[in-house]
């Protein structure tokens, strides 16, 4: 399989898993279906066309191929029907989210080493591509971003490690497409892991609460 | 008249309405006059600068059309001063926000189909450039966005309904001028009944409340 | 010294002291170190990338050179360690962001202008260079963005004097490195003096409270 497939695969199956994302908190936010399927749709193209915009890349590929949008359409009607178990809602948010954290670092830093972008830049758009969806998800629904929030458990910091595993495999001529899968397992791990686990990034010391 | 003088007089109507309607809520809340310029260009120009990065057209219109950065100036002074009955401000800005919103789905669809973008993809920057400017100013306002609170009226409908019709006269080869005005004209009638009767998009079932 | 020297040392100062705005404020607000990181980043450069995308200079400076992403690791780096005076953290989150104002709202300008754009377009571009990172560092952090908050002291008006003195000094082939200099410096007093007097703008007279 040609890197190019691996990167439309993968981007498929997190725009979907992000899409859902987005419609549950939606769903548990009470919006209408207008507003399930903005969020859904803000969540799984977002970071995207972010980093699409930022690397100069328009029409952002999410207007460019009918497969980006048509995608959040049915996970937004999948979900509006088939939310059975409404009281785990909460926690399959964060996993759907996990699984999209995963797939967007990889592919998002993969597109951005395409357009010939450095390894740090392409780095820190994979990062973009990963979280961007999400911060503009919960600024939209009026939640602190999870990317920031107090208590948060481990983010962004396995999307910064799976981007660096894929730029470095790039760099080092490496096959992508086992490396790619593996730094999205990873991410996957280390974020279900650390919401399981708890793990925290280190806080700065305050003397005394302001 | 052609379809551009069509499109350019449409545009600057919507500009001066949609600035009104930001202009009036920053006076609700409180702004002082560099918010309220701030919350009326934001919300006059948000929608189509989002559009045209979008497309690629940089820069935006906005920035090239000095009559774009004018209007919302003028629209700031005539609300700063006369805004002379403040009881009816909520219902006057909830009027000013359907006539921006009917006027900036049709322009917006027009002007993605004359950068040769696809009719869903036209339809779908219609739909951005109409509520993308207010979603920004009720973000930026910190107001839950119209476009997703739990119990607001259709909003996002009428400007689906208005964009498709004006891509698909623009496919059809129909005049563009007449049948833009009228899907106006519609979008406006949908949006102002749907909050006269309540019209609302239906929500998910939750079986329990979370 | 050329223009462009000027531009490349201001930016990398302003870039340094509003990464540090933003990483106390997300100390404040009690951010894990990656929440300081982003939030820092996005104050340094989230005005800067708004303005190269606007004026379609893509991938943006803040994606090209690397010191742009170097400067608020390093500013984040700083800040999370010493920060000894708690006490004083608003004070000095406000000293900060006021000379970040004053030092983008001048180089966003030169590089509008550097780009061929008119001089009101430049000077909305400055201004916008100047208020965008704030703009977003409190919409993140889920404060009302102090641009647009009822009771606050004049922020956008000196950095557009400031913005509109360098594209006159352009305009009249004035020399723009001490006139920067210069303006640069008017921005930062009159906002730190309009923070000291209590400097206000004026609000609409609402007859009635609504």
């Amino acid at each position: 399989m040609s890197a190019t497939t691996v990167v439309t695969v993968l981007e498929l199956v997190g725009l979907y898993v992000f899409a859902t994302s987005g419609g549950l908190l939606a769903i548990q936010k009470g919006f209408d279906v207008v507003g399930i399927l903005m969020l859904a749709s803000l969540t799984a193209l977002g970071g995207g066309i972010l980093r699409d915009l930022i690397i100069g890349a328009t029409p952002p590929a999410a207007f460019t191929h009918l497969s980006y949008l048509i995608i959040p359409f049915v996970a937004t009607g999948v979900t509006f029907f088939a939310h059975p178990l409404v009281q785990r809602l909460n926690v399959t948010v964060l996993v759907f989210d996990a699984a999209g954290l995963a797939l967007f670092c990889v592919t998002g830093t993969l597109k951005a080493l395409d357009f010939g972008l450095g390894p740090v830049q392409s780095v820190l758009l994979g990062i973009t591509t990963a979280v961007g969806g999400g911060v503009l998800r919960d600024i939209t629904a009026r939640e602190t971003p999870s990317l920031v929030k107090t208590d948060s458990d481990l983010y962004a910091i396995p999307a910064a490690i799976g981007a660096t595993l894929v730029a470095a495999a790039h760099h080092l001529h490496l096959p992508v497409a086992p490396i790619g899968t593996a730094a999205a397992v990873l991410v996957f791990t280390l974020r279900t892991t650390a919401m399981l686990r708890g793990w925290k990034a280190p806080h700065a010391r305050l003397r005394t609460q302001p």
